[in-house]
């Protein structure tokens, strides 16, 4: 859209910052905008606040690096999860995605990404050092590597399990295996392959 | 995505805020907020600044009902434009829209909306009173007519064709016909139809 064509200043300044959000580009920047437009101010000044105070307060939580309200997060100080099990994940959202699945009662460790050398992203950029502490001081059962199933991501797996493996602790990986609800015929071969070789006892649910 | 997974209230609170913003969902809204807080807290600023000071201070021309930094929007104040032809439009995207084809140097009228009875919008809810006392004062030779070819832009041409034609000014109203870069076959019959009636000397572009 041609930058002159803004007949205010104010408002194409917003388009422009509402622009470099991920996935906004310029028109959906200008949609959005004008909704505002069309908002009363508190509804404005609420998401703006928002948006301030998420940034200004949040902490990452000292124990597992997920985010938190506070020093410690939610999860790390229920006493009612199973603090002898870590899961190990990429990112925040990760975290997420695993509790909703609502199978998970142990703890995390969020490295804050893989490891991708072409991204420059090398060990000492994660959070390795924690996790291998956390391990050393001992009461870790198992940990569980819940990374993407990409090469970065098994790179990721391989690193830690050499630098844990030394540890009295059990390392597992999730399933891999074809998707709930998938067509077989969709099914890539390595999936498929992987999901013959470790073929469970077929067991009727409940 | 369950409301429980958030292990921070400020993170779903900003999640929440930016998931009320029209054609973004939870999940892209996650996305958004997890970004912002990736970025130096300056930034997340100048996103929060340009939000409340558009709402705060934006104006609407009082000649055209364009949005505008001032009590008189730029186009109307330009002396280099045409005063005596006004076209007349839906919405402030409109004007952009018109603004970028680069082919027009009159005025606009924005008239706030459609008629649009499904949706509650009568005659009192936009700006014809405002139009007609314009065209009313004399000195405006051309109203353009530009509003969507839908039944509620049709009504809407109608009713100001209506309430115009008593004063001496020609109305206009954008060609239809096929668009440029179309194929005849996926053109629909009512345009063709039309094309076929309006058919223009052919004139080789230079």
């Amino acid at each position: 859209m041609n930058i002159n064509s803004f007949s205010s200043k104010l408002l194409e300044n917003a388009v422009n910052e509402f622009a470099k959000l991920p996935g906004i580009g310029r028109k959906t920047s200008l949609r959005l905008v004008l909704h505002l437009l069309r908002k009363d101010f508190t509804e404005v000044e609420q998401l703006s606040d928002a948006m301030l105070r998420l940034r200004r307060e949040i902490c990452y939580c000292k124990i597992c690096h997920n985010i938190s309200d506070s020093e410690i997060c939610e999860i790390c100080s229920n006493p009612l999860r199973d603090h002898t099990t870590v899961c190990v994940v990429e990112s925040v959202k990760d975290v997420m995605s695993v509790e909703n699945t609502m199978q998970y009662k142990g703890l995390y460790h969020v490295l804050g990404g893989i490891i991708s050398p072409i991204d420059g992203i090398g060990p000492d950029d994660l959070t390795f050092d924690a996790l291998e502490k956390k391990v050393s001081e001992g009461g870790i059962n198992e940990i569980i590597l819940a990374l993407s199933t990409t090469m970065e991501g098994d790179t990721t797996n391989f690193y830690i399990y050499r630098r844990l493996n030394k540890y009295p602790v059990k390392i597992t990986t999730l399933a891999r295996g074809v998707s709930v609800g998938d067509e077989l015929e969709y099914a890539d071969q390595i999936t498929l392959g992987r999901s013959l070789i470790n073929r469970q006892l077929f067991v009727m649910e409940s």
